[in-house]
């Protein structure tokens, strides 16, 4: 019978011709293969303060429905499916569990060997150790290029896992080397001066927005790599969505002035993706419950769909 | 592979032994069979004023998800599914289109049989007609209770097949006779004293709130299937959520004070639904993107499941 | 030129048999008469809090648009124009200045007898004070009958002529009397002691909100003008909407719960409207700012559109 | 120096006769005395679904200066202080750390004797376990009126001490017996069927809203408290305000349909504090970031002022 | 009589020396000149996705209250007036029949030659077709400068006239040729491939973001005139709000990063504005009820204003 | 005892190595010295439109929780207190007496000199003129640098000391030399021709937009101090956040396109506070409720953590 019904939830109009990147996600199964993997980290219970960014995997996929696969400026129609591992799944009142279980998810997705490269959104920007732990368990050695206006290396003692601590854990644990930490668009009045010395002690090598309106972000990107090159056996991203300005991520808890643009943030994308060893990014500290239109998660989906671009150039 | 990771989209939390009624919603397949067949139908073009009501079907479903299946007061677990038609394909630009393929979207669901109750959720009031038309065309004469604030009893030449003309369309074109439409919750300040004195001339019979007040919504629904039950194959309830008032319904485009309390509406439901000539039910005119915390979607919703409720006792 | 055009700002749509109170409203000319006549006074700037209730002239006429002229459980066509004397003109800094505006306004007003009820939409309750000085010098002794929440007569040394004091500075200059002041729903945790203990030495009648629950609204409105009726030439009813319950008018300033609900208003309007003595009204304390979709302007739009029909009868 | 200035935070405008509710409120200092004490318990991490109740401690203190010390219905006026403990402190990421802190705080609120009556301000639901475990090491036994939509009864395994299972954990851990918990407001298709099997097996009292329109508020807790007398040291309340229905309380995480009213609830607060056994409180499951102009946490405080009022009588 | 009140709607202060852009305009009567007309195109029925931008006119003509006449960098002060025309007169219900009054109605303003520009204030971007319908049957040949985002080179099957097709109408029915239409500011992720190869196919010029940021605006546009100038009769330039980047022009439906800021479309303007063949801008696709306080309707007011002053050099 | 608690209103979570501005934050107490001086004036009833500026020095001060003490850029960590003197008290009803009450509390503030620079946290604009009359009569002739889209030179017959007025009534009065008032930022269509002539006859260097774009705040701001150095005893800069883009600064009354960029506004507080003479700084027209997550706030904080930072170099 032709019915003039379409199944619940599906997308009110099609146009023949056009392809959103929404489109191209696949829900995983055993053995599929595409451009990029992504898992949602749906996780902001460790956060310092109230936030909503646990949305932010659904808030970011749905914006996928705003691009479609066409990049006009060079020519190039995505046609590589997206590979969706879905959610990680969280446990209620245990924060522990729940950061193991990103490991174990994150180690799981890598093992499937689905896509060269894979995109983790979150959730706050806890989550980055978990996933970060996976990478080191299954890749060898990791090298993070970090976007944020804060180091993330606070205390332990004074909250445990929290967004505020990400970094920390990972050098007090062994999991990474300071000298192959990154930090891009760190901000004047985000951080506790304490905490930019210990940095600087473990060799975490600083970038403030003083050094990314001086140099660009292109430029402290290729000399990060080049640094880590030799280093380490993988490259990660992370960024932090507060790097930039407020006035472009309203949607992030903490925001404030003086923070990057889009465009900055995407020419150190577009630099690192250059090279081969950089695998992975995740994407964290989007509350959609704070945003306005989605704004934020609409820049979020703009980096994955360009990671998935560039990728496949 | 046990992977702590679930699809995209699903819910966050699930508890063992509680169902959601949203879990009872079943994609329909040919020959799958249910308590109640529900339809959307996302049309909200024809309204007079600017509308959202076509997000309603989503906000609807979405609403089953604060339900549980568990009906304490009467010891009702429901159980059988409610089979989800989809929602009807609207054309973009061709509102006389969209009209058609309501009826025909209606019919085709008729003739599965998939359940002894049709649920199409607006939309706007304009869908009604095209959905007694469907209903006429497959079950015979329809007689209709009305719960509104409003006639809809409109011209047409004044705009077309608006959501001001449902019911004028369907006397107009023979659909219905006027004789078994009852108007229910008909409010003062709320419609022309020409189309009162249309719906008189045309036999309507009219309970205005003051009605509603002095004799109750159970006593009037009573006394319409009384009157109906000889003339008509079937009976037909059209729910416009603005005979609620506007601090029940803060979703309707029309909001206004003076109308019923929710519990009115639902004792109207509950007399209908003793009888088994009753057969479907529209609701119509919530507009998500300007309600309150989907408050208005939610009372659909339990309208939704009190009538699966029902049916089943 | 038979141009498909309308003039900026008319109304989308236009039903040939449909008017809306709004289009009886008629911009004052010398000569014109009409069912009652409307000032507004958008004045706010005296509150105690920040108030936008000089928004509500403007908001109020705007809900006038949702409501036809039929009153269908009385077969009431409204036809009569209401005369809409426009806005008193507000000085930006100068709020005594801007209170004797409202006074000569007012006496304006009456003394062009266009209409023999006059509804004064304001504001904040300060207004009344300026407003009841003008009847008192064209019309005689004034008795007022107050909705409210409460009881108005702060001291006028903490603060002057704000929302607080009205009553206070009529008792004061002598403009009313106390045993010609009427208040009905003063609320439990909403005034202080000596504010209750002062009325009571003036001789104010004060109705709490547990006398309106024990006696109803219609019973005490009903004693109040036996009570007033040789003593006064002219009844001034005060409707502060704050009298209503929070989840009815959201949109005042000081909600609160623990209010009557909208019908329990529309009685004690109704009861007194049967009095010829009743001869003008003043809606106060809406913020359009805090309101959600007006709900609170329209009700008070209904008292405008229930005041002009009961007058006809 | 006479300096026109005040402290940064203090309300703008004072009126010398005018007392508010807030102003009674004392932060404690050993050895202070007063009619209730509060403590606000800002956790709502254990929440099952995303929720802003850390919030409400904060909220409802702030409605309190909407509330004057006049009851004038009674003629009370409020003197003596509230004492405030100030809110316990939470941890970042262990929420069984913070439980247990819940449990330290209120027992040492109790150890003070500060007041004869407890009120705790949440939170989620879950901290209701933390508080009662502390009553019983410090009162004895402990029976419990509930009002709520829901058993709260849920297994732990499927998340563990959630805002869904304070009472289950209350009942497992051997704090409280079934027989000496008192549910009242159960909603249909809130629960699910196996949690009120479970609330029968454990001899819990239920009663439905149902129950509520049939009986009253006044007389379930009448009966209730009758029952519990001989039996308990002491009888806690716990209002979670979603047993209001959701246009009275729109700031509760699960709103819907078919709840009580506010005066529903007042009366059973009312006739529960007529017993002198009652010496504690609860308000919870408010989330102050979904309200509508903090309506709901003004109800709440209203809860509080009438506690404090009804205890002085 | 000198009574300190103002009609109702008339704004609430005037300063004797200050002009608003909004007193300039002035409704059209038989004969009127001024330096440019008005037209509003309330229009968004067509639009693919939900869109309010029939409130548009409306709320550009609003904003226009916040522009004075003075242009201080120039020293032009204002004082021509703009003609406005009004709204077109939509029907509710036929598309088809809406988009036949907007040619209509332009043809008359046209005819009318009260001014030597027009400016149409949309509605949906479907409104250009039946505009340059218009200019085409008035004026002769046209060529068409589009600001935008998108082609809207859609196929018309998949949903007929939409916001989506204009250019693909105006093409296909042969009103105007590809060479002759010049579309700035296409943007990634936004567009069909499919849709670029059509517009390459029929000879239209496609500058894309990134020449945009290469060459700028004021460079492309005097390239496209310099094309256009021997060709066409009239230019007509089409702005589509959403060529603005998110961050600035929040309030259009179809909103993304990565395209212009305000300035770069100014320069745009301000170039076309120099040559005299350009005689009509329509602005379209702003949605107020999705803005932040209308400030995207602001900067179309701010559009509008600088070519009135720069149409007066 | 050591109880898990802390008084009501604290932050929830403390990092011990972390500061934040906020906690420089010093209630002033006689003798007390810190870097900055900062005095809240709560002001906005003189604005010519509606205006909850006077919440703005509450959301500036709570804006100060979101900088720590740090400014990585230059490695100066904060420590100095900001002594705050609170709040200028406000008059209900009486703005002459408001204003007034400025001068007192701004004189009353420099006579205890408890810094060397004092910040003013407006309020409207209509502030300046009481501050600069304290600081005339307390320090001397007085130099003023406003950033500004407007000239604020209303003539004073349209509305007495309104906040479009208040450097028209320093001249007035002879308060400021016009030679000594350089006006930085004055944007198109954003003031009467009148003004801007009224500003040139009495000497005050006028900035447009386009001044600022040619050549720089920090250079016009040089350039002005050059001027005014041996003129003047004290330089006040006198900030209006609405100097600001729409899209930067949401939260002023009077926002539009065409203003500077936060960057460039701390170009021109740098220069400024090279000087030792420039001693004070006010920050006005924010209105916080408009603002979209305070937004605007954080930007007035950041001015005043710079100037506190910069002071202390
Ligand atoms: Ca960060
Ligand atoms: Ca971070
Ligand atoms: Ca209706
Ligand atoms: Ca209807
Ligand atoms: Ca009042
Ligand atoms: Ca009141
Ligand atoms: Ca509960
Ligand atoms: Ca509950
Ligand atoms: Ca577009
Ligand atoms: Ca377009
Ligand atoms: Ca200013
Ligand atoms: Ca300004």
């Amino acid at each position: 019978m032709n019915m003039p019904i379409k199944p619940a939830g599906q997308a009110a109009f099609k146009d023949r011709y056009t392809t959103k990147v929404a489109e191209l996600l696949k829900p995983w199964e055993e053995g599929e293969r595409g451009a990029a993997a992504i898992l949602g980290v749906p996780l902001s219970k460790p956060s310092i303060s109230h936030s909503g960014a646990s949305f932010a995997p659904g808030a970011i996929r749905n914006a996928l429905n705003g691009f479609t696969t066409y990049r006009i400026e060079s020519g190039q129609d995505l046609t590589s499916p997206i590979i969706d591992f879905g959610d990680v799944v969280m446990h209620p009142t245990s924060i522990m569990e729940s950061h193991e279980r990103i490991t174990t998810a994150v180690r799981q997705v890598l093992t499937q060997e689905a896509a060269p490269f894979t995109i983790l959104l979150g959730g706050d920007h806890s989550i980055t150790t978990s996933a970060v732990k996976a990478f080191c368990e299954e890749k060898g050695t990791v090298g993070i290029i970090q976007f944020d206006a804060h180091h993330d290396l606070r205390n332990t003692e004074d909250g445990g896992p929290t967004n505020g601590t990400p970094f920390r854990r990972l050098l007090q644990e062994g999991i990474i080397k300071g000298e192959n930490l990154i930090q891009i668009g760190i901000r004047n009045y985000s951080n506790a001066k304490a905490y930019h010395e210990y940095a600087l002690d473990q060799g975490v090598t600083v970038h403030t927005m003083k050094d990314v309106r001086e140099r660009g972000t292109a430029e402290l990107v290729r000399q990060g790599i080049e640094m880590l090159k030799g280093r380490v056996d993988v490259i990660y991203l992370s960024v932090d969505m507060d790097v930039l300005d407020q006035s472009y991520a309203p949607g992030c808890p903490a925001i404030s002035p003086g923070g990057m643009n889009p465009e900055e943030l995407l020419e150190g994308l577009h630099e690192a993706l250059k090279h081969p060893g950089v695998r992975a990014m995740d994407i964290v500290e989007i509350d959609p419950t704070l945003d306005f239109r989605d704004m934020t998660s609409r820049i979020a989906a703009l980096l994955v769909v360009e990671t998935a671009a560039l990728l496949n150039t």
